[in-house]
């Protein structure tokens, strides 16, 4: 295992590339899709099955895990890794979004946000030097700066002042970031809504500042596919080609190919697993609402040529009747399926980037789905 | 595989029997216990980690199957087996128990018993005849008679009623099953209440029709657990040696202990997967309340002895955060760890038994619970 966190680029088709982070605990192959494990747990499956899917990192929630069961208590029990059994790489975020989207009666200031609990209503202060401690006790592998995310619609000085913000709060990150042990990366996140003008100057102050990698914040929140596309594309003409860029939040396999094919090399959504609980199945075949009436009588699997035995093993018949019971077992089987679905996925464009026919592999995935339809 | 059902007892100890049940899909041990797979899943877990736990076999209940998905599409899939993943022996119930516990509006008649689905409220006919042509509908290897099971306290000559209504079911299931493929057992169950003369009639009159093995139903429903053994020893007295006998619906690791004492080969209950979704775990140390707020520092597993990954793997501080934050991965790890003690202490019965020294096993293990109250 190299001591050290790099990156490098394997091969390129267009802008989209192939690429590898190594980092202490393990190499992540780029393009990477990080299965999100909210509060320690990737919901309804074992960190064993996780892997055995293809995912070489995982995402956990600093917000969650701040609220419940709290940083100090996972570092007395010896962080992250070991309290999850997920001995692999972990990217952990800021918490600045579930401030944004969970908690109530926040507060922005300078200094920091203070907000209260969703869980048990406690008020928690979160400065960026804190959310870089917080990360730092969970002993997460990728640490995310702290950033204001704030709700769309807004207006433009505000997204402006909400940028400029993060700016200086990603300088702070940084200072507090020094003296992390070896291998352990600290990311930029670019904000400025949805307005080129913010995107460029966020991109360009965070280059400048030199972060081992670079999120692309704020988007997938609403806006149209159009705009969040352009958005991507002007954040990523500011980024360096040498390190990695992480498009958060996103999102449906039509996005990721979308912005695969403009230079994004990591992704984490909770859509898999939430999928998953809803009887929702992401296949080479589209989208399949197990709890419609059709797959009742069903024997096929929902994905004979899988790997995965969740998608290869069981009759579309068996699902529909474990999700129409509220059998948890659907929810296992189903979330199973559609990490693994989403890891191939990703393995099928990073062997088509380095085959130079990125392209048609998206056009074939397309056709699959539509098949389905 | 034997082409055959047939049972050897291979040691006693006292009462206690130690023996093998051969089938065509394979051998169970007993003592066994049955993990209940209700809707065609053993709740919460993946089938492979019912196996790997050491189940010889599963229950599946003929009441929740014929409402949903309905016996006729099991067959029309395959079967129960190749439905839920399991290719291995199956018991499954009449259906009688909870058509008195779960359903509305049940009428017994002399010819079948008449209710109303708790799911969606159509009604239902099951005869004797029917309960036999579902469990061979799904496959079933262990096919129970029909019976009435009554609520109690009952008056005496309600449970005489119903104990002599069930013995003429006993008849018709027995002429109904003639011609089920070699290899397919039948089993009477002896009913009688709480009264010793009932329960030898019972046993007596079964007996007489020869089946190929005896379930004791009918207790482990609120009667004194005295009253329970005593029930036990009577119907026990009266069935043959050769024949493997089952206590339906039971229970308690303790109540396991005391009536393989008294010669019980074969156990079912919901106890270790239902605890498992309510963050109770049964070890060797006794049963664990993970919600309890002892555990929430607590770096030690379960068990660091056991042969289970959930409850090896996995610290006490984590399970009690995940029962905490309601996440499902608690329920799925606790409802392993449960049912893979459960069947470590089958199997620690069985090796005494041989060793001779049940009475000392059942000692040690009391006071293994003992010391971790």
């Amino acid at each position: 295992m190299p001591k050290s966190f790099s990156f490098r680029v394997l091969a390129t088709d267009g802008a989209a590339r192939r690429g590898e982070i190594s980092t202490p605990r393990g190499t992540i192959r780029t393009p990477a899709f990080m299965p999100v494990g909210t509060a320690a747990t990737v919901k309804a499956m074992f960190p064993e099955h996780v892997r055995a899917a293809g995912a070489d990192i995982v995402l956990g929630n600093t917000y969650h895990l701040m609220l419940r069961p709290g940083a100090e208590r996972i570092a007395a029990l010896g962080g992250l890794h070991r309290f999850m059994q997920w001995p692999h790489p972990i990217l952990t975020d800021s918490g600045g979004f579930q401030v944004m989207s969970l908690s109530a009666l926040r507060k922005v200031t300078e200094q920091s946000v203070t907000f209260r609990s969703h869980i048990d209503g406690a008020m928690f202060d979160l400065s960026p030097e804190r959310a870089i401690e917080i990360q730092r006790l969970l002993d997460s592998d990728i640490v995310m700066q702290l950033d204001e995310c704030i709700r769309l619609p807004a207006a433009d000085a505000d997204v402006e002042r909400a940028m400029r913000l993060s700016l200086r709060w990603a300088e702070r990150c940084k200072r507090a970031f020094e003296g992390a042990p070896n291998g352990r990366a600290l990311f930029g996140i670019v904000q400025g809504g949805t307005l080129p003008k913010l995107r460029r100057e966020s991109a360009q102050a965070l280059v400048e500042m030199d972060f081992q990698g670079y999120a692309i914040g704020g988007l997938a929140v609403g806006e149209p596919q159009d705009v969040m596309l352009q958005m991507v594309e002007t954040s990523v003409a500011e980024l360096p080609a040498g390190k990695p860029r992480y498009l958060m939040g996103v999102g449906e396999p039509e996005d990721i190919l979308l912005t695969v094919e403009r230079g994004i090399d990591m992704f984490d959504c909770v859509l898999p697993t939430r999928a998953g609980r809803h009887a929702h199945a992401y296949t080479r075949f589209g989208k399949l609402n197990l709890k419609n009436a059709r797959h009742a009588d069903d024997p096929h699997p929902l994905d004979e040529a899988s790997d995965c035995p969740a998608a290869r093993d069981y009759s579309r018949a068996y699902l529909h009747h474990l999700v129409k019971a509220n059998e948890i077992l659907g929810a296992m089987l189903l979330s199973w399926a559609n990490v693994a679905y989403y890891q191939s996925l990703m393995a099928g464009m990073r062997e088509a980037i380095s085959a130079g026919r990125f392209a048609d592999f998206a056009a074939e995935t397309r056709a699959g789905w539509a098949e389905g339809e």
